[in-house]
């Protein structure tokens, strides 16, 4: 696969499964209704993990702007390359919002508030505010591109490398998720949102585009000031 | 052990420990009565790898005919080795069941509703729709091929191999088993859905044959154009 | 370490953290009291995978008279060195069990049901019958040394061992544990149950002797026909 | 990165998931209330798995003041070291609970229990009474120096260490952190409750002082007395 593809097919299977987990969770009569944080925590990180399996070893599997841009930033990625890794990762991102909503098809329209359909495509906020919802995401991000770099550095065996980011990402969701969902990825939330825009979601309300720069904005400056902390630090 | 007995201990330990974790949620006065759907999840998803553990080395550990029929198809697997692995597969996920049932023998007496008691041993639609539920256990079988195949293509620790198929079942779970609870295995429905008829389960109920060939259709229609979707895409 | 002091170790590690877990949730004010099936079957888990990690260099780490029996059966293990590792299994198992009781000291007192304090120590029937419990202690058993006896025969990376054998365990009590707490291991479930007899808790009952010899019996004899199951099929 | 930047890296990346998912579970509004003692300690095991990602091979990772004069108590480690690696702990420990309140901000004025908002930071007793507490944290912490010189002297796969290490925390958390919440580390709660009187925490109450030294010398206490039996015991 190219690198429009892998990180196309990668960021599809990120929201594929990251997207679906909230549905089970969220939605009316979903088998896994009411799961709790623990469930939504752990689909989240394998779904990352798994993307990582698949589009690792084509493209390095960013998956996400924010990683893009954050390494290209310290030097560690040509910025030439940005432009297609972001056009796959939100390519991949909205394909991946369109088959969960096959998958869950059904459930729509058995889900009354029309916030839980749209919580299962993008973020919004456990309280509204932007100034906090923003370093929220400022911060996880930062940790995100920070570890993520600690991790690489580390010589540990290559074949686990995606299931261990996988599990950093669950503890991204288990202790910096309660504030806004943890987007910290631009692809994982803007595509989607323009997915639930356009896709024939019975009842949907609407897409909240006042906080959507929010969960994009964020993680790419978060994610740029931990690369490059990283590097000051470390090296 | 040589093909036949390898995919039947690999899908009885599947089913044995899948429908037994059902079992433990579901029948009254289990001690795991409502345990969530992250103990199903967990409990599927260790119920492969372990059952991988074991049959990996013998047979490759296929215990799922949508992955035999799947890898068949793109010219992964010979065509005449088919049949022999599905009974195999049809033999274990029988006797599993078979077991399951005894293991959790007094519980179907304690449990009134005959609709649980199916469901420890066969999938059920949360909301009844042929095409509906066909797209779920399509989709999600898709994914079972075409992340297998990339996973396998990675050159990762041989030994863990089965633990990382077991994480990618739990994300199955987590993920795409809310409106169908993840069949994607035509023998571990159908087989189990036959014990069910056969077994002398206090106050059981009809074994829901009218759904029964979702299961078996689906995920081998999605596995082999998952397998197909990724020959293509990655070769 | 010898063989008497690695067991030994290795069983209090299993029954310090394993009746841990079990005191969490059940014992009143305490922290995780009501976490669920989901704590109760990781707690085990990683309880056996820590005894592995520290006791399996000097001895195996056995930490079950059901797997030291079990593997003499086969002709896996010297029959002259059952007594002295069975020996280290019950006196590390009482110690074990022991020092829970002082871990959870003040919890006894504010815990009013007797039969809960008894929990944290033994395993108990879900719903009373010799022959159903006996049949499923049995099939717990019976897996267990079928599918180590499986992982063992793997080549995976050796110092996973011990994490892989934990989440086999979690895969037992996830998917076996509902009807009789899963105590498929005489040291596991004997040596605490004579600490609650001998500690000074506050307010317990009886030590149900009626049906201590089920935990005791069923796991050695399931050990043995799993393990002999496993030498015909597999050699 | 020096010692002193390593442990103050590494700590700070535990106390900020770690209070990050306290925080997550018991603040109104946050998106994981009431998700449970499994999140909790998942959380925390998670916590420590990525500190020890970053800083290990920059200072061996100890994030802990118990490990550090543990270590330095068997001849393990040098005491000239001791001084550096506990200020850089206790730096890291502040920072991370300051980053943490940020993470937060605006739950804290959704909260109306200024119990909950202490517990954010550091631990307290479920049923007050210093000998037990003492006891608790002492066996805790021995458990904890004793084991990871276990998993230490094992040949494992050497970039997986820092996940075992992970999920032993996470052991000790299921287990054995029902009575006390398991500080186990004086540096996780002494430095943030420092953070916790200082920071301008919406409607806080008290910060439990009379309390705070148990977690700070029970540790200590422990670990020599863990590292101590394990030199005597494995050598």
């Amino acid at each position: 696969m190219n690198f429009f593809l892998s990180e196309m097919v990668g960021t599809l299977i990120l929201t594929l499964f990251g997207c679906g987990v909230v549905a089970n969770v969220v939605l009316s009569k979903s088998k896994g209704q009411n799961g709790g944080w623990i469930v939504i925590s752990m689909g989240w990180g394998f779904a990352v993990a798994f993307a990582v399996y698949v589009a690792g070893k084509h493209s390095g599997a960013h998956i996400n702007p924010a990683v893009t841009i954050g390494l290209a930033s310290i030097g560690a990625f040509p910025w030439a390359n940005v432009p297609v890794y972001i056009a796959g990762q939100m390519t991949g991102g909205f394909i991946g919002a369109v088959l969960c909503y096959f998958a869950y098809r059904g459930h729509w329209e058995a889900t009354e508030d029309p916030d839980l359909k749209l919580a299962v495509f993008s973020t919004g906020p456990a309280i509204r505010n932007a100034v906090n919802n923003f370093i929220c995401e400022f911060i996880g991000t930062a940790c995100l591109l920070f570890i993520l770099l600690g991790i690489g550095a580390n010589n540990f065996a290559e074949g686990l490398n995606p299931l261990i980011v996988g599990f950093f990402i669950m503890a991204i969701g288990l202790s910096l998720g309660g504030p806004t969902g943890y987007a910290i990825n631009p692809a994982r939330d803007l595509a989607p949102r323009i997915a639930h825009m356009i896709l024939p979601i019975s009842g949907k309300g609407g897409c909240d585009w006042g906080y959507a720069w929010i969960p994009v904005v964020a993680p790419i400056c978060g994610g740029v000031a931990g690369a490059m902390l990283y590097k000051v630090l470390v090296g």
